[in-house]
């Protein structure tokens, strides 16, 4: 993948596309710059724990999926080295928005952070998180 | 569910199978008694991230399922609050083992942990976290 | 202490007077309003680790109390279930400034989260984390 | 500090005693062998939060310390990047144990865990937690 110079946005569509949990998922990369992406992802039934709220591990893996992809528009392929999540809500939603942030660059740790939102007027909080991202160029 | 008295195991299984995405994910339970569980998830290409490896979102559900059955053996029903992964190595494997163990139980909170083996003689350690659950009874 | 309803900022400086550690470190509370509070602490030499920073321990502690604080002007008496720090840079500041803010109320279970900052102009993120506290009312 | 070859206790006891809040602290290295410590700590008034258990900037302390001592003696100085802990039970003894445990070392980050307990027979256990620390070496 490498530092990302041009589109960051096709540059993570092409990286998304390549990982096949991702694929199943069907997670989209909305938008991208320097430190910051915007995932969505629409609801499916599959998605579903017990009570029909979206499964843990999704919620986890859409933290960690924001956090790396913000990671990699700053420091190219990077893996995970720590995740950390806190579940405010149901996690109940048509549309969940998924919003990662680099917190402190680094070449040898990234911290990143990320929050799932329910799409809506107003957007409502439903989980935030925090990763570690360790650079493997 | 109820505080289970009786087969944890199939309870769990029952469970389970409620879970639409454990189902997607064929995870078995196989081994349940008083605050702990061990399930095994043997790997799928579908399960990847972009170079092959256990998506982290895999990884942290598998620890997030192994505390809350953990935790149900005790409490019944429950919802993650707090989940929290250390990825320790490559998440490669034919065969994922995954240990919970509830650590403290609780009205209120319980706290568990869990860890990730790959499947063999020995076994790698793979990935390890933890979790604190809400009783919902 | 009982939910604030008056001076949150008088009220929390009698708890932390009472709290011995924060004697100790002369730990002043500057500014509180509903759900969010801010800190200072002026460095001593006795608060270093092994190389002249800030000690982990007061970094978690200053995060930890940001966060019990805030949700204290909420909820009343709390005690933290969970704490997590994000050490970003050397905690080295004459002056090291500390907001803490309720990211969800709750009747079990309060979400918050803390920054800490070295003082100047700008300020320097040194460190973030977050705390699950618990109402003990 | 350098990787340490021969006598861990010795050494981390010298590490220890540069630290000016573990002077403070009265903190003991009791025990140390590769990839483990034992640490001890007696009981002080000065130690209290408001209702009178240990604060919780010590027990993240302990914690930080043991996870760090544990892995210095794998990897020589290190730093902590990321804390985590939980509260088990209020944290009170007339000594606290602590012990901290390599999970994982690495040349990159070395992951470690630790555990609280009030002495006694049986011990009790208070905290747990975990850390990751970058070799600075």
């Amino acid at each position: 993948m490498g530092t990302f110079e041009g589109d960051f946005r096709s540059k993570l569509r092409e990286v998304s596309s390549g990982a096949a949990f991702n694929n199943w998922l069907g997670l989209e990369v909305d938008e991208a710059r320097e430190g910051e992406v915007e995932l969505s992802l629409p609801w499916r039934r599959e998605f579903g724990q017990y009570n029909g709220y979206l499964h843990a591990s999704i919620v986890s893996g859409l933290i960690d999926t924001a956090c790396g992809f913000a990671a990699s528009t700053l420091s190219g392929r990077v893996l995970a080295s720590q995740l950390s999540v806190r579940f405010l809500r149901p996690a109940v939603a048509e549309v969940f928005i998924v919003r990662g942030r680099v917190i402190k660059p680094g070449r040898q740790q990234v911290f990143a952070c990320g929050e799932i939102f329910a799409r809506g007027a107003p957007e409502k909080l439903l989980a935030v998180g925090d990763a570690i991202l360790v650079p493997i160029g």
